[in-house]
């Protein structure tokens, strides 16, 4: 998570997810880590970027398709970590789904 | 640079700028609060989003058009600055430009 992905040519997609986080984040460093792995098994995946600030996490995932994506939160898994990351982590958090089409 | 980022409903623009840094990046940071800075002055501009890992620094900018991302861009300071940094601090980057269609 801490190189610069190399993706196919564009479009792709990228899921973009900046989070507020609380003061006491414990346990959400294995979460971050366990939902980067189950991305990892799911198809279309092409890579995640993320980085951290005092109270702040940015995360990008990218894939191949919106179907790739909507698989991806359908993971049962997935659901339930998230669900438990809200409540106990986040401040405040959005996802934003892009379609990447250029780039440089 | 370290909250969510309160942009209208989409669809808007993203700039997803991931960057593997250097061992030594004395004078990035204050690079990367100039840039920031004058994306704030563009029309255009929604707001940014950015975290770091030790070698690596994510920043996302939102941006109301493709026409507003073409202007900064074209901001001299701004590409002489970036052509600085290219051979000073990045060992890798790209940058990407992205429509967001959703947002969660």
């Amino acid at each position: 998570m801490n190189k610069v992905v190399d993706a196919p040519a564009p479009p792709y997609y990228a899921v973009i997810a900046p989070a507020e986080l609380v003061e006491d984040i414990r346990g959400y460093p294995e979460l971050a880590a366990k939902l980067g792995e189950l991305a990892r098994e799911q198809p279309g995946f092409l890579g995640i970027e993320a980085g951290f600030q005092k109270g702040f996490a940015l995360a990008v995932s990218y894939w191949a398709s919106l179907e790739a994506i909507d698989d991806w939160r359908r993971n049962a898994r997935h659901v339930i970590a998230k669900e438990k990351g809200k409540s106990d982590w986040f401040e405040k958090y959005v996802t934003r789904i892009a379609r990447v089409e250029r780039v440089y």
